[in-house]
């Protein structure tokens, strides 16, 4: 009997720590969870590749932590808790242990932050870029979930936060931005999942801004059938992104990255939302509003004139 | 509001086909899924990669079915019954929608022979080689899982199926070895979950083997510190294997890729598995047995001579 491959040493070094009770160990062929009762589960993935969504020499902690955070995300769009996540690595040959226990890093502090724990995973070589995929699992009341489909005309269009943070960092660390706090590559490498804020039954529709704002509203508009305002003067910035100036309202509205939620709420609820923003420490700013007609998104500049985008968000493709 | 990106044309011409309710037509953040009351849900995920695990060349469909399949196997090796699975696809540019509507197709067939459906997934871009991710849960009566910890000494050694064919099915792709009846290269582009045995409460241990029957029946060794004898000549072969004769006989027992199940059983339940196999259809055969001792798997020839290979099996690295 020969000695284990190196892959299971890795496995136990760096990722077994990871693993909570679910993960039994990483030792056997799949984890295992009694779910919450009397709760829905939520399931969402995304992959990430070195070159496309992130650069292959940014530090692995940060690769780990975006990779994670860009799924709770998606967890957080649904207005679920999030509980646990697999996750698979495409490494190219010979990344070494100190790239594995700085990914590995990243995670357990995210995985403190968001209390999560890795439940299984693969490693594999790749002859091509650093290629993740990331499968995160939360749970939420039956009937509780935030859903695209359900805004109304005359609701209300929020945002969480602050919208081009990070497109705009991906122009700084494209050298095309100045960015001297750094605040702006941090949002890039670091999306903020918002998940305090308790939107199920309270919002009527909602997602979170991954592809770009006039982009995803644009989602709410084809679930719901209807149309949507958006004030530009209205969406809100950090001092950065205000710093940045006019010239990259384009980058701001369109650009993603953003990983905030955008939703829909009835005029009636607004004191409600204000409530649960407060309980949560999490910014909203209504930015505009759904109506009646197309699916279409209009964004009107602060004049009322409509402004126009070469391109309305980001595409995968 | 330019149009929308292709990506999501794509998605919706292939993938939301595929989606069950749960998936919520690929349309929202996440799935969302009521579990099967009092189960317990395992988890599995795997990446395959073109060139390492598969040939670039090989039909899309064959390629989402291993894909799908190398993951229902991990559900198998618990014992459990499939729900569902995640898919996350990085594809070079140009491929054609001709790919994808094969790929799709692939899954179709498989989610109707293994009744699982789609729950949401990710496709994007990649500079490198097609790159896939898939994450597949299952249910299991808690407790009655399948773990890898519990082989006792005097507990007989079982597989399912015939070993080797996929590992041999590689070399007749590599040009290495014929395959007159194409049955070899099949095992290998098709594997077959075990999902019918029914060995949660019956076998003491087990797990599906993957990365070759010597390394993988070593992993049930040292989850129960004891050790294995393999008796070569009970390894059921199929009859395209024991053609290819005794110069394979390393790559059979060492090769991976069979997707069987390994698993211990106790001698006083040997009449209760056979019961459990006829149920199933699935063919059982004792190959050897666990014994007190260091954690190590001896294989044995036809004279009792202990038989030594080069390697134990196969590293993902």
């Amino acid at each position: 009997m020969t000695a284990l491959p190196e892959e299971f040493a890795r496995i136990a070094r760096h990722f077994r720590p990871l693993a909570g009770p679910a993960g039994l160990g990483l030792r056997d062929d799949a984890a295992m969870l009694e779910p919450p009762a009397g709760r829905a589960l939520v399931f969402t993935a995304d992959a990430m590749v070195a070159g496309v969504h992130f650069l292959a020499t940014d530090p692995p902690g940060l690769i780990a932590r975006k990779l994670l955070r860009v799924n709770l995300s998606d967890i957080a769009a649904m207005s679920a808790e999030p509980l646990g996540y697999l996750v698979t690595l495409s490494v190219p040959h010979g990344t070494d242990d100190a790239w594995f226990a700085s990914f590995a890093a990243g995670l357990a502090a995210d995985q403190a932050e968001f209390r999560v724990s890795l439940l299984g995973g693969d490693t594999t070589a790749t002859p091509g870029p650093l290629t993740l995929s990331l499968t995160a699992i939360g749970h939420v009341a039956p009937g509780g979930a935030l859903r695209r489909v359900g805004a109304l005309p005359g609701d209300a269009l929020f945002v969480s936060g602050t919208i081009g943070d990070g497109a705009l960092g991906l122009r700084v660390l494209q050298g095309k931005l100045d960015d001297p706090t750094g605040a702006l590559a941090d949002r890039y490498h670091l999306p903020r999942p918002r998940l305090g804020l308790r939107l199920g039954g309270l919002a009527s529709a909602g997602l979170d801004v991954s592809d770009g704002l006039v982009q995803d509203v644009g989602h709410l508009c084809r679930a719901g059938g209807l149309g949507a305002v958006i004030e530009a003067a209205r969406v809100p910035l950090s001092d950065a992104a205000r710093e940045a100036g006019p010239a990259w309202l384009e980058t701001i509205l369109t650009g993603g990255d953003d990983y905030e939620l955008a939703f829909s709420v009835s005029p009636e609820r607004a004191v409600e939302l204000r409530a649960a923003a407060a309980a949560s420490g999490i910014q909203v700013t209504r930015i505009g509003r759904f109506e009646a007609g197309a699916p279409e998104v209009r964004v009107l500049g602060t004049g009322g004139a409509e402004l126009h985008f070469a391109r309305s968000g980001w595409s995968h493709f």
